[in-house]
């Protein structure tokens, strides 16, 4: 036994934890009503990101950048993977589950998976939505408790690699209205609605709910926001117990902690978006052996293609050499572990996001990128209107919205919804006076030299990244036969 | 082995044979310049179809549906499928290959594949650009023949279908430069383009082409159009080269051929528009037990969709029952025999046609149907320009129009290139008056029953064919819980 534990003298394993749209409902980021006591805990324990960003506001985009590193312009995963939408990243691209498969580290997946093919994303122990209802692999937390005791109830005594992914709090409402808009109700042992044992449903009044800014203070979002409090008590919960059989494993002193969300919370400017309020997303980072910076909090830039360097750096493995498409593939993120012992000066001061659909229906490609206080977005499809989902569209707050415009009645949003639907290709924004960025400085002289620099940052970013639509929507790229060694872009004279 | 034959009562086997991105340049469609002998050689065996469409004018697409028997948005290839566009067909869906196979049907490709998964197109001998250069299987014409016989040189006596599928006459000019726009000089002798034995290569002047009306008539157009001729003579020529391996082999009387392309010529106005001129394709179905009608032209409207129902009808194999993502699966196309023995007085004048992407850049979704002399067109995202693929954009008649449009000189085109770009929603026209689709007739109160009639039979085909657009671009389709058996069309609000 002590032999085969000194073969793997690295720092031990990794739990990687994700709330499925979830945001910062949560007292580490300031919400005083939504009770998360194991979050709380786990943050005691972590380095807290306050300025953590996902590369892609959507579900399968988000988590194919999460496991390969690589944004969804690079990997393939364009869009939604199940279904219809049917995106799927390419062959080519060396994941994490890949990577630490041929590395000899066991690798565990519970929960939502929702990328493809099983060839890019082989996990050796998987309980997903593939081979389970996502009900019970993602918001069961009891069932899940079980499958975390399967997963560490093996005599394999290599490093593991668990990705334990919550459905929850996704909404339910266009699935399983049954259960509630967000699945609230779903195990709370009222009738019909099962059991979940381990589960103390916590109930909110739509008056207490603490609102974000951008979503419109009314009866509606309120009790929206109030149910979706209540199916994070079950993601808390839920953490809870997968952190005590990581503790009843053993693994509480050798396993590296990291907890965050794959894109915004399904409310308007939310999921699907890429302003603040689409893009930024909680952060913890717990590591036993970096105790000095426990529940300190940091103000490092971090993005979800972050995640792929640093669990990397924990195992001590390096990225592999390889081509997608004749292109070199380097990744654009860089481990976190450096913050975990002290607070950067410089280095950590911009991220980058590239969202190409949502659904297969949903063609709107944006790229972004954030520097210091600025934001910079082109969006590419400028003249057709910002796509709304099917699960978005019907929930209580988008109705309320859409009602509340056709009856000329206040929506008390902070923008119309014309101006949520029609944007313009370039938008700026300066976060440190307009945190709601609802002033576009685009046009505006005395910010020329940034929308300069901002400009040029987003197309490195996109020549780095072997971005198909770096030409987008002005040009062609030419980049085969003659163009191959040295492509470019090719002017449309089509007015964008 | 007459047990053998006797085992296989059927008509025989299938030829198939598909150009790329051929279109009416052989006289049997009255081109009286481009010589194409062995086409001809074919149509006087064969009923022509002055009518028939492809359902979507894009490779990959065009080739699935083709395979498939369904249109892109139902089977999933809703763009190219190579390089990082990386579309493919749905799991579930049951092609040709996949049903003659499981029918004791022996297959086999030659040429360009374009399409995938592997399963869903699953090939007993398979010789493509997956396992060869797409220049020696597709355009050499000696090595085609060469598989064409290794094919046929088997103990295999079941009854096969053999896919043809060259890769004459589509352009080059953005992979092979070297070899001419249309690699037109590759295999010509001269030095360092090889020597192709079987072909003799036929040249034209600019001067003498047949322009079609919708390419400019300018010097660089009609050069264009001459490179084209020579490549189609090497297209015309491998065709005969199959033609007498069938015969050789001894299956020249027992073996339905047909031949036809997969979308429209490579030139403005052309491939990737759903307009006649890049819709209407070739067809020729020759049937050595259907000689009463050999060399006879049909008006009955055919449409590539009809291709595996005509190769089902053939074998006397029935469509499998099966479904694709919950929804039964039901065929739109019917098959093309009846026409063989008699012109049929209806029932055959109505095509349908779907396009979302070529190019994973270039989403532009059309829905088209032609009734009668009407065609109409609705363009989904028409705020956003018109699209242009890498290929098309460098080729000189672009260009041409490119720089004219630019220098403010005379184009010589028969449209703008804003027009091009910019296309309203809805576009009907009425080919017998204005067969060059230039002027839209949708806000013509005297066609208001005509576009009442097509908008409803486009619907119902994109209802037949589950969709997923059908409620694009103004509305949201909901289709899962509550909407899974009733599905619904929501209005989104947004000015379209
Ligand atoms: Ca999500
Ligand atoms: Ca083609
Ligand atoms: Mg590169
Ligand atoms: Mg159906």
């Amino acid at each position: 036994f002590l032999s085969i534990m000194l073969c793997f003298p690295s720092h031990g394993n990794v739990l990687l934890i994700v709330g499925d749209d979830a945001g910062f409902e949560t007292q580490v980021y300031n919400n005083t009503v939504c009770r998360t006591p194991n979050i709380n805990y786990l943050a005691k324990k972590s380095v807290i990101f306050k300025h953590a960003y996902t590369t892609v506001s959507s579900c399968s985009p988000s988590r194919s950048s999460i496991l390969s590193g690589l944004p969804q312009h690079q990997n393939g995963m364009y869009g939604l993977h199940q279904g219809y939408h049917h995106f799927m990243s390419f062959d080519a691209v060396q994941s994490l589950p890949r990577i630490l498969k041929h590395a000899q580290i066991r690798t565990g997946i519970i929960g939502k998976k929702h990328v493809g093919p099983e060839s890019v994303y082989p996990f050796d122990f998987a309980e997903t939505e593939e081979n389970n209802s996502i009900m019970q692999v993602g918001r069961n937390i009891t069932r899940i408790k079980e499958l975390v005791q399967e997963f560490f109830n093996t005599q394999d005594t290599r490093p593991f690699f668990l990705y334990v992914a919550f459905h929850d709090p996704h909404r339910c409402g266009h699935t399983h209205p049954e259960y509630g808009n967000f699945c609230e109700k779903f195990g709370n042992g009222d009738p019909g609605m099962g059991i979940i044992a381990d589960w103390k449903p916590i109930h909110y009044t739509a008056l207490d709910v603490q609102l974000p800014p951008f979503v419109q203070d009314t009866p509606a979002a309120r009790a929206d926001i109030a149910a979706q409090y209540t199916t994070i008590s079950r993601l808390d919960q839920g953490i809870g117990l997968v952190l005590k059989e990581l503790h009843n494993a053993g693994h509480a002193n050798d396993t590296l902690v990291l907890y965050t969300s794959d894109n915004g919370i399904p409310f308007p400017n939310g999921r699907t978006n890429l302003y603040e309020s689409g893009m930024s997303e909680p952060m913890l980072v717990s590591s036993p052996t970096h105790k000095t910076r426990w529940s300190q909090e940091t103000n490092a830039m971090a993005s979800t293609l972050d995640i792929l360097p640093t669990i990397l750096d924990w195992f001590q493995l390096s990225y592999p050499k390889y081509k997608i498409f004749k292109e070199n593939v380097k990744l654009s993120g860089k481990s976190l572990l450096p913050i975990l012992k002290e607070e950067p000066t410089s280095g950590w001061e911009t991220v980058y996001a590239s969202h190409n659909l949502h659904e297969i229906t949903m063609y709107y490609p944006m790229r972004v990128v954030k520097h210091k206080n600025y934001r910079l977005i082109q969006n590419l499809a400028y003249r057709m209107p910002f796509p709304i989902d099917q699960d978005f569209y019907i929930s209580p707050s988008f109705q309320d919205i859409l009602n509340r415009t056709r009856d000329h009645t206040e929506t008390h949003w902070f923008k119309t919804l014309n101006d949520y639907y029609y944007r313009s290709e370039w938008e700026l924004y300066d976060l440190k006076t307009d945190p709601l960025e609802t002033h576009n400085l685009v046009s505006d002289k005395s910010y020329a030299d940034v929308l300069k620099n901002l400009k040029k940052k987003l197309l490195s970013w996109q020549l780095a990244t072997d971005d198909p639509w770096r030409c987008s929507p002005g040009g062609v790229l030419e980049d085969s036969g003659p163009y191959k060694e040295n492509p470019q872009c090719m002017p449309l004279d089509n007015r964008l």
